[in-house]
């Protein structure tokens, strides 16, 4: 899978982000922390949401004016364990961290934080968030909307993102629960990928502005087709209206309740599409529940149980949500990220424009 | 779809319910809960989870010792948003109309109120806890885990429940958003109703001991057979690793956060599966987050562009989640809910059995 790619190191190409992302004028721990969040996800194996995308966070986003690179983010609060932000649409990776920090600084004192997000950008992956409960031994929760590009059962036009749920639960020995998921059945980076590649997607990922299965990716309108993806499920008859549920409740938790709107109001408004990402974010305190050591050990049963599965023929081992990608995690962490040739290719460019050293 | 049903009143039936339930040993004010939750859900149409299981609770839970009729449920709390519950056992109903009450208490404090709980029985539909917060413009969620019936993707062993998630939002003049979903590709209700009246289910429900699609529902395990239902999603490709991480999710904040275990757990200790449900609840006061007008508004033309939204041949309307049981539960209230005719017969019988009038 990871052929003919090149391999870059992590440190690296954080360094490297870090210095680009300065070089527009981001300043130098908002730029580290966005460079972490762009790197992880190519760490674990989610290549369509790291550095891939660094060059459209700069060149689309903050040279063209639509990232405010020196934001002053806004909480506003009426109760312990919930505050509302707004981002004064800065880079989706630093509101991001900061609106989790205060989901977590609420848990601290009640046992649940949650802080709704609204006028930020692209925050990348919704993983990275969620994991920063890990460590205090939290539950940690990260939702995001996203522009319209998934069509409901029984309609071919857009009406909700691929908006991401990602919850991440600390485990005690074993890996940590890490549940990272577009609502939709595929993310739109996965249409990405195959339209560059030029090869064809698999039935079951989306339909054609007529309603029927599309597999030429550059008929999807996500990404400039008319066609739309699928939500999870699919089919009405196989659940294609839970996807679709969920991708509003996300849409509810992020646009409706930060005081902005659903997806759909704004891809009804055309031309203010670019400041539109909201945010949701929670985190509950375990030892509120029970005692920790109870958690992680009863966390490490019900793991250790899933991969003691017997399997199908052809699949190694069943893993819970995180645990594959811990694995490749490691792999990578000692091998490099593997970059496709056209990333490769856009971050030299990139490096010219900046004038940095490319140096990976 | 309800031709050749025997339709009831929704007031009848409820205090037919609760006169059964109070033949048995529950206290007035429980049974009356009780029948209630077990009536909404044939209002809305989800005939799986009402009624046709009051036979089974009374026989099989009540009678055999299964469910205490007089819990004596014990809250714990290190925090002022969250406690957790031990339900002693207690029918299902009863404990989670506690437990959700106990979250919009401490909701209505800190503007965030969970409660996991543990050692209780089967809570029958979700979205009855979760539309508790309606009327105090608070989210709502609810959510249960259920004895393993779902394979993860590269295995045919059934290692998770059917899981169900439920959140209801308030709206202004709109129906309220409620969505109740499993996390399997279908509930195991409706293999059910396709064993007793003797139908094939469709491919892509389900799966055979080999891991081959099973049509049949009798060769199902949830039900007795050997197979297992598939996650939302149901081929790895389409998705099937999404269902199955929502699956375990539930389980890990009902069974592990409360101090029971997750279902594979259970699954794995024969003899003790009767009290093996665990509940989460959640409630997330509105207006700490924003004032309660604007978020109804929001809400309102969210759900009225999703009715406007064009639709695919054969399909009338696009509905946010719970518009269309609102529209059967309008009939239904007006016209009775129509029981299959194996409900009837059942009650007939359960009635002879308890010594009370069947006058519906």
């Amino acid at each position: 899978m990871t052929a003919g790619r090149t391999r870059v190191d992590a440190k690296r190409l954080t360094d490297f982000a870090t210095k680009a992302l300065q070089k527009v004028g981001v300043p130098e721990e908002d730029a580290q922390i966005t460079a972490r969040i762009l790197v992880v996800p190519g760490l674990r194996g989610a290549d369509t949401h790291g550095v891939a995308n660094l060059s459209g966070y700069i060149r689309g986003g903050i040279c063209l004016g639509n990232i405010n690179v020196t934001p002053k983010p806004k909480i506003f609060s009426q109760a312990p364990s919930i505050a509302t932000m707004d981002g004064d649409r800065g880079l989706g990776f630093v509101i991001g961290h900061r609106a989790m920090m205060e989901a977590i600084k609420r848990a601290e004192k009640t046992g649940a934080g949650f802080i709704a997000v609204r006028n930020s950008t692209h925050f990348g992956a919704a993983a990275c968030y969620a994991m920063m409960a890990l460590e205090r031994d939290m539950v940690g929760i990260a939702l995001s909307n996203t522009p319209a590009g998934v069509a409901p059962p029984g309609s071919a036009k857009p009406a909700v993102g691929t908006n991401p749920i990602a919850v991440a639960v600390p485990s005690g020995k074993k890996t940590p629960f890490v549940l990272d998921m577009a609502t939709s059945v595929v993310a739109g980076g996965k249409l990405e990928v195959a339209r560059r590649e030029g090869t064809s997607i698999p039935e079951g990922w989306a339909i054609d502005e007529e309603g029927k299965p599309a597999t030429d990716p550059t008929r999807v309108l996500h990404r400039g087709g008319e066609g739309s993806l699928l939500p999870l499920g699919g089919t009405p008859k196989l659940g294609g209206y839970k996807g679709f549920g969920l991708g509003v409740l996300v849409d509810i938790l992020c646009g409706v309740l930060s005081g902005s709107s659903a997806g759909i109001i704004w891809a009804n408004t055309p031309g203010i599409r670019d400041n539109m990402y909201c945010h949701f974010f929670g985190a509950l305190r375990i030892d509120s529940f029970l005692p920790v050591e109870n958690f992680k050990k009863s966390m490490d049963e019900m793991i250790e149980a899933f991969e003691a599965l017997p399997t199908l023929p052809g699949v190694k081992k069943i893993y819970a949500a995180g645990g594959y990608e811990a694995e490749i995690m490691k792999e990578r962490e000692a091998n490099g990220i593997p970059l496709r040739s056209y990333v490769v290719h856009d971050l030299q460019e990139l490096a010219k424009e900046l004038g940095i050293k490319y140096d990976l």
